[in-house]
């Protein structure tokens, strides 16, 4: 079949991702799908504002959902606080304002804090004793991984002593029969990656920040990712945990069982908490074979219908081999084009799929893809489309994907969104966007995760414009509510989206988690300002 | 191959099971692996002599841990309550104790109640009314969906109102495109499946009582089944719940999204919770697409460690498409040989393997199939093996691991364990059990799923043996304790196992799910005496 053998080799040139940070409550929505560290290039003088907001503390506003609170009566850092702490770690308790720089301040540069303490524990009992000490002490703590979040979560809001898990990055075990490993919080994602790929495993998922992010962290913020489609989330692969509380009582819930139904599963309650419930120091994670074959398809289809179409006849016919089903509107296509200089490898389409499969026998996988790809192109559901098996190829295919982001970013604004919906309207917003906007927005965009109901919209403006912004918000918001959407699909709540959580969560929730909250830290030292909204405090 | 053209046809007559119950700490803890709706045909006056136990209520003791605890102080139903009750369900509260009676006792005739009301809910304002009233007349309720359960978890243990979702069996969405299913708690699982059928998908678990058992009472236990090793455990699969709590308020969390992080994920704490947090009266849930094929492959080893290596080989060469990986040994085959005559389909061996393959294209299955079973034969880890496509043929197939529970019961009296370990330790627990007993035991056999880590340990004697229970507990216990393995893999804590917990969770965990049953029923009203152990009240 011709569109087998077709294939356009893309540039390949590095990504290079621009923040623009227009506005407090919109960007730090979502500046792109991946979380990634990479730091930004530019550093506008909006975001310098913002963090003097943040420095502030003027409080959250219905203007500014997302500006911090004021600082919450928590003690203050004494000398004696440090002497207890450099007697705990030695060399390790830092307080050098340089050193501590990095870390006081997220990857967006968007939120930054005025810790004067680093703390990096390299055990569980230091932990635990850290964390006792504040919590009797009454000192704030904001728990770190690989600082690669979108939503403020992972930086001090004020004074916070800062709990880095950096150095608590060694595997425990890995047991190559289940394929269960178990390993310290702060292991790097793409460190782990590598462990596992030399025995013939892959982590259950893989997220663009792989470099920097910790497993800790991962799970603390239930990442999504790239496999999600294919080994679903955290909450079924992640085994065991073992979690410090906030006043320093171990919990080991360290299991490595498929199997276990003792009891209520309280590891759960840690997975995608921000460090606000307790401090994750190890995980067990249940991983998969690492697939012999890979493809990677670029179809295009002329409407979002047969988009969905096309969705279902894949998962039928690619079944058990699917591993990503994503998508981007031609508006990308164009923006990739103008901005990147990329060339479209197939012919101009409305919609461009991207499908990536991963099996255990490539000579099947194709087949299979050949079969899927007959079936769709004589049904017309997909117009044209190009194949790519080699590690270079399938790498440029996925630019097309991977690079909406970075072309966005050559636009001017870029307001964004992350938005979880039933997979059939995900489109229907960025339509409804469209024709709400008129001629007030540059561009309207949509992009995503079709597999998972898990759409990207962004819009653009050559200059920041509060009167674009307040016709997105909050119709966005509350169309994704009408239709029963998640405001925050894989980022988090953070500090930035705390206020939004009543979008997505009816009150009865919101109310509970604040139990929650008030059962496992009493006294809130545990990443304060993050997560749940102020109302609840 | 020889061995893809070999076929014994087996017995396919009705399985049976009789259930015979020596002593309360331990037959309790499981009479098979699968949960069945199916009644047990004798009913022996050790049974009787328990259930009175029960009634009395005389407490649980070092020598009995299962047995009920004295009645805590809740209120008795009044005839104003009943007039109540009557007037919210019109026909649907139940009084006449001929209707109550199988409601009141569970389906191995192992815990018997005393309810006199039995409520018929068919909407979730109905729940919510009832445990509004119930809480606030400090009235103990017992959530019942399909009473299928084997820990004494779904039945009152004394004179709770029994609360059916029974009526409460309504599809209330189901969206092609994603599989995502919304239905009502009390559908029956086998419903869900043949709704599902007709459209391509398929229900992600599997159990042995689908044709009784209910989803909401699924999720509420944690159900693992036949298909966790592809499909992965309802933590995954659930997307989302409505949950009445026991004050009565309704916590909306039935989303159906694949992705939100929005706050805590609340669902987990009632997923697994046996219906002590809250009653569930709705749930999403994400179904995969029906496979196109499937085949069945029984095959020998000669050694439990070429078992453990043709698992490895397996995962990797059947990758995607491995849906079960089983497993019974020489002792298992030799008691369906004599007991139910059942023929072993190939030579004898110390160990027998039952693998199903699950996919979109039967001629690659079959072929992944024949190129895992030439690699195992020409490295003799496997010995002998028969594969099986038809549906009649894999039926037989599968019995000769679905019936080695109905075989034992023809031995006397079963010690009976399900037990979750690390896969490699799986077999050495039979191995010293066996050295440990010595010729006290009968038989000692294992078998179960070796793809989940679970192990089915049985040990028959001729007559109930105080000596040999002595000798097995708290042996079995501590064993699996060493091996951080679980005490109950699937089935719960429910009535029965509640004061084992301590076996395989630290004492940090059990006082932390304590203060979690406080802060969602401080009245304790939710299916009393059950999951949590005596001393935590």
């Amino acid at each position: 079949m011709a569109i087998l053998l077709r294939f356009t080799r893309l540039s390949l040139k590095s990504t290079f991702r621009w923040i623009l940070c227009p506005k407090y409550s919109t960007v730090l929505t979502a500046v792109g799908r991946e979380k990634s560290g990479r730091a930004p290039s530019v550093w506008s003088s909006q975001l310098i504002q913002h963090r003097c907001v943040h420095r502030k503390g003027v409080g959250a506003s219905p203007d500014n959902p997302g500006a911090a609170p004021p600082r919450l009566p928590f003690s203050r850092v004494t000398q004696e606080d440090v002497s207890f702490f450099r007697e705990l770690l030695p060399g390790r308790a830092i307080t050098d304002p340089d050193l501590l720089k990095s870390n006081n301040i997220d990857w967006l540069k968007s939120v930054q804090g005025n810790s004067e303490v680093l703390l990096r524990s390299k055990t569980t009992e230091e932990v635990s004793q850290i964390l006792r000490y504040c919590n009797e002490r009454n000192l704030a703590l904001c728990p770190q991984g690989g600082n690669t979040g979108l939503v403020g979560g992972s930086v001090p809001v004020f004074d916070e002593i800062i709990l880095s898990t950096s150095l608590m990055n060694q595997v425990i075990s890995f047991d190559s029969i289940s394929g269960i490993l178990t390993c310290q919080a702060g292991c790097v994602l793409e460190n782990l990656s590598q462990y596992l790929e030399e025995k013939d495993f892959i982590m259950p998922l893989d997220l663009g920040a792989k470099g920097s992010c910790q497993i800790g962290g991962n799970v603390a913020t239930n990442a999504g990712g790239l496999r999600l489609l294919r080994y679903g989330s955290l909450r079924g692969t992640v085994l065991g945990l073992e979690v410090v509380l906030a006043d320093g009582r171990v919990l080991n819930c360290l299991a490595t069982l498929r199997k276990d139904n003792t009891g209520y599963d309280l590891k759960q309650l840690f997975i995608g908490s921000e460090g606000t419930l307790g401090v994750i120091t190890a995980v067990s994670i249940l991983c998969p074979r690492k697939p012999k074959a890979v493809n990677v398809a670029f179809l295009g289809c002329s409407s979002f219908q047969h988009l969905l179409e096309t969705f279902q006849c894949c998962r039928g016919m690619l079944g058990e081999i699917l591993s990503a089903f994503e998508f981007l509107d031609a508006s990308c296509m164009k923006l990739l084009e103008n901005h990147l200089k990329l060339t479209n490898p197939i012919t101009e389409c409305p919609f461009y799929i991207v499908i990536e499969t991963a099996g255990s026998n490539a000579t099947h996988d194709e087949e299979k893809l050949h079969n899927f790809l007959e079936e769709v192109m004589t049904s017309s559901l997909v117009t044209d489309g190009t194949v790519a098996t080699e590690a270079a190829k399938i790498k440029a295919l996925w630019s097309l994907r991977e690079r909406v982001t970075e072309a966005l970013t050559h636009e001017g604004y870029t307001y964004k969104y992350d938005i979880s919906l039933p997979v059939e309207k995900i489109y229907d917003l960025v339509q409804d966007m469209r024709g709400h906007l008129g001629d007030m927005a540059k561009n309207v965009v949509g992009y995503g995760h079709v597999g998972d109901g898990n759409l990207h919209l962004n819009i653009t403006s050559p200059f920041k414009d509060p009167a674009l912004l307040a016709a997105i918000e909050p119709y966005v918001y509350e169309w994704t509510s009408e239709w029963k959407g998640s405001i925050s699909a894989e980022h988090g709540l953070g500090l930035k989206k705390r206020n939004y959580i009543y979008y997505s969560k009816p009150s009865e929730a919101v109310a509970l988690m604040g139990n929650i909250k008030a059962m496992l830290d009493p006294k809130g030292i545990l990443n304060p300002y993050k997560t749940l909204p102020d109302d609840l405090h």
